[in-house]
């Protein structure tokens, strides 16, 4: 059983919880919690590291399992352990180190969410979470977007992530896989009202974070700004309230 | 000048900040930095109290002017004594304590929100900018849901609460203000499909948190659920965005 906070493993972990670099020469990131374990288990996602505590709820240790008859290695820590290794406040005695992996962009993309210059973590999540609600077959991640597998992103995007194919890319293979595509740009108080812009067409939608505005090539990659109108003024919205009213509006055309 | 974390004020500030109770008793709330305090002046609300610190920009002594010559108290305060006075981990400079007043309802109500059982405060902060945005005559907020005076809720909120009718309710009061209207309550997957609800009608929606289920009171308010069909699964959606796609669906059909 790992007992101490300075065990190689949870030095491992806590640098995999908080450096994106060390996540992506790893190929590995980690989640917490039953529910993510669950959503990652069931769209069968790999485990290369399972910690639990003694406290675990039933369920977890069925989980436990799952992941150990994947292959994965499992281990018992202490709780003062989990909670050195652990992103959040309130540790719920499972931690998962999963191998990341790409789901494989559909032969032909016709529906696209792209988060431009979204730092925010809450909010890319919750972004992913939307996208993958409204029915959006790829995530386009550009490089200067926070990345996707941060654990606060991970918490947003309440499982979305293990379902939804996540590619991060440069704005040369963005604009590649767009070329065929209406791309949308949502934008404050300019251009096509959103309900009128024709979402049942191939299309792509970019939405940038609050405190910038577009970046240039989202500028570039864009053939039609959209905004939403707001009748109680000047306001702004939130960038993934903004994003949920769009990509739903494209889900109701489409659906239709 | 203010210079010690222990100063009398500051301590009071720190207690405004943390206790919801304390800002309730006082009729007091607390803001930081240049974007809140500019909405607030321009918007006519009081202050009683203003500390800044001498890295304050020059947009930011203007505010200050604006307030001093309100009548409100105004002290300088070292960057330590801000610091420990603010709900930020990276404080601006400006620290504005404002006297909690409440905008009329409108005599006919016709567009109304109520977050039921909504604890997140950054969630409660984004549905009220969001319902600011879309138009909404008034937010009846039930004693059950956080307090839209907490710092994160103000934060989130970004200047709405100075310019819509928030009204902290009992449940009996909710009942009055709405009994001529339809309550439309945000369901997973049952009721109407929220764009076929007639939103031009007199109504009001109830949103809840999204740990728990709707109160027992907001389901006896309700008179329809209503739900957004999810093309990608049975994903849910976070509060605040299904929020705002609700209260953008009644926007569009309000103003068409």
């Amino acid at each position: 059983m790992i007992t101490s906070a300075q065990n190689p493993k949870i030095k491992w972990i806590r640098e995999l919880q908080s450096s994106s670099k060390s996540r992506r020469q790893e190929g590995l990131f980690v989640i917490e919690g039953v529910r993510l374990a669950e959503e990652a288990l069931s769209a069968g996602w790999q485990a290369q590291l399972v910690l639990f505590s003694a406290d675990l709820s039933e369920r977890g240790h069925k989980l436990v399992e799952g992941f150990a008859s994947q292959g994965a290695t499992v281990e018992q820590a202490s709780p003062q352990a989990l909670n050195a290794a652990s992103d959040t406040q309130t540790p719920q005695g499972l931690l998962v180190v999963l191998a990341r992996r790409q789901l494989a962009l559909p032969a032909r993309l016709d529906f696209v969410f792209i988060p431009d210059l979204v730092r925010d973590p809450g909010n890319l999540g919750t972004m992913i979470r939307t996208a993958a609600a409204a029915g959006v077959q790829a995530v386009l991640i550009p490089p200067e977007t926070a990345d996707a597998f941060a654990p606060k992103v991970l918490r947003a995007g309440m499982g979305a992530h293990f379902r939804l194919a996540l590619h991060s890319l440069g704005w040369d293979e963005i604009v590649h896989h767009t070329q065929a595509m209406q791309v949308y740009l949502a934008s404050a108080g300019a251009g096509l009202v959103y309900t009128q812009a024709a979402w049942r067409s191939p299309c792509a939608l970019v939405v940038g974070g609050e405190a910038e505005g577009a970046s240039q090539p989202a500028q570039s990659l864009a053939t039609q700004p959209v905004h939403i109108p707001m009748p109680g003024g000047s306001e702004s919205l939130n960038a993934a309230v903004a994003a949920g009213i769009l990509l739903f509006e494209a889900a109701r055309q489409r659906s239709a």
